[in-house]
């Protein structure tokens, strides 16, 4: 090994700090409860132990390229500052990044965490072999992350890719960002679990009100159990989330016309139940999907690609130590090469 | 003058032809019908022979940077073959750009014709300070153009800003493009013209069923007319041009956070009518768009700015006259600048 990162995925529920080599291979990771609840201080004081133990560790072993760390939230970019985060509230305005690299002295790349995930799949999952595409992160949220050219596209201030809020039902259910109906009303392990109570409070549906009775726990894992069952109930949640993704995605295909779109996230297991309607509103909503899908065949046709994320809960992890090393890479890469 | 190109916008229904300096002055502009139904080689014939005319009439003056075509429709921009133009049926799968080449002798630029008014406002309208924004034109459809770098951002094979095809209204009115509520059936002048007839034959507009008593003539400008007199029909009309552009353009800054999104075409004269609303819908779907609204104030605030565009109806004829020019430029570029 001659070159590795340290990466952290602060997530609203764990801290997972870990060492990656520039073959993407995990050296160690390390995995804590995120502590939200005990301020901001504690859970950077948390985090820079746990990375301060790793540099020590892997001091002899390579030459450290950097440190990335994926954050829930909107980024100022440029300035390292959350400029909000529902997760982190009091990180909101805060200079983080600043504060990390003077604790630890060393640099450091704060990145939203769906386009560290992003960034993890281009490197080493579903988008190995293409430089530009989109990735929707299915979790608590829905999150989202574009890859142009190999690197994340950033936009004016960082805040490119927020792919969970566009909106699929302009007087659907209220979203915690102000709008309604936003994707992540529809998409995400939340809204899975809120659409079957909804769906049992509105007494139509016997099936998941019989097994509510019983002790199934529902989740969007246990809802997705019962729609491979056939439960037509749960096979009804998972059409909507599946027709949601479609009318997003089809709004992305017709923007950008990327040669591939990735879901990935917790909820994108979930893939069979949700991926058939998805791709019957794909083909509705976007011409352009119709004119390049894979079942399009002609002599120089290019295909759009949509499909499951491959890296799993570690895409952020592994997207947030590849940034460093694009990072120091950027630098040499300049020097040499050209413009397009 | 030093160098220039030749311009054509072949519109459904004109044909112009241009030739512009690349100092951005309008030197000459010839203007036909375009006799669709006669055919595509009757158009092609007569577009060769205004391109020739000018190019013998400016060839002491200056050097041909090139011809610069935008059409409506998607363009499989690497082969330069119209995949599919709604308002062309017999060009679809034709090679146009070969056969102009094989006709005149000479480079030519095939370019969809909102992606060139995208760059005509780039170049000499409300973006030029800006290498990166995206274009709405209201026109008989909505077409849109994303900038990038100063560059048209073309995605897999050229058919990227398609913006007027984003679903504001899921079970809305049927696009012809084959799905439901896209931008384009609330926000171009033919949909204005629909919704007015729609409200006149609900029973719900009495204002403007006594105007259609009358002899007004209802075209998208004569409902701004009555929507500026406060008409409340019309007010209501142009209200939801505004919520629907509010939607989608709100869509778009949370996906790409770009400076600048500007909205042009014929329907974009009524900005006043529909912009307050466009506004209001923008705040409430765009999170993005809150925390970087020209009202923000801060020490390093960048802000998205939407608004009107300048060029008017000549912005795709000097955007495509635009596109020879920076593609020798760009050769040049190449040459000795570095990546980024």
């Amino acid at each position: 090994m001659s070159v590795y990162s340290i990466a952290v995925d602060l997530g609203g529920t764990n801290l997972r700090i870990a060492a990656v080599s520039d073959d993407g291979k995990l050296l160690e990771k390390l995995t804590t409860g995120t502590e939200v609840q005990k301020g901001r201080d504690f859970v950077i004081r948390e985090m820079t132990d746990a990375i301060r133990s790793l540099m020590l560790k892997y001091r002899t072993a390579g030459e450290l390229a950097g440190i990335g760390i994926g954050v829930p939230g909107f980024i100022d970019i440029e300035t390292g500052i959350i400029a909000r985060s529902p997760n982190l509230p009091d990180w909101a305005n805060f200079p983080v990044r600043e504060e990390i690299e003077r604790l630890l002295q060393t640099k450091v790349i704060l990145e939203n965490d769906a386009n560290a995930a992003a960034m993890g799949e281009k490197w080493l999952g579903a988008g190995r072999n293409t430089d530009d595409m989109a990735m929707y992160t299915l979790g608590t949220g829905v999150g989202g992350g574009i890859i142009l050219g190999g690197r994340i596209f950033h936009g004016m201030s960082g805040m490119a890719g927020e792919l969970g809020h566009y909106t699929v039902e302009p007087e659907g259910h209220p979203c915690g960002c102000g709008s309604h109906g936003c994707l992540e009303q529809y998409a995400s392990a939340t809204a899975i679990v809120r659409m079957t109570r909804e769906a049992i409070e509105s007494g139509n549906a016997p099936d998941l009100s019989d097994l509510a009775r019983g002790n199934v726990e529902f989740t969007s894992r246990s809802v997705y159990q019962l729609a491979i069952q056939n439960h037509p109930s749960a096979q009804k949640i998972y059409q909507r989330v599946g027709r949601a993704l479609g009318i997003a995605v089809g709004g992305m295909v017709n923007a950008l016309n990327l040669p591939m779109y990735v879901i990935g996230g917790g909820a994108s297991s979930a893939w069979d139940a949700f991926a058939p309607s998805m791709f019957e509103e794909l083909k509705v909503r976007s011409l352009i999907y119709g004119l390049t899908a894979p079942d399009r065949t002609g002599p120089e046709q290019k295909h759009t690609t949509v499909t499951i994320a491959l890296m799993g809960s570690d895409a952020g992890l592994y997207g947030a130590a590849r940034l460093p090393m694009l990072a120091s890479a950027g630098q040499s890469e300049a020097a040499r090469s050209t413009a397009r």
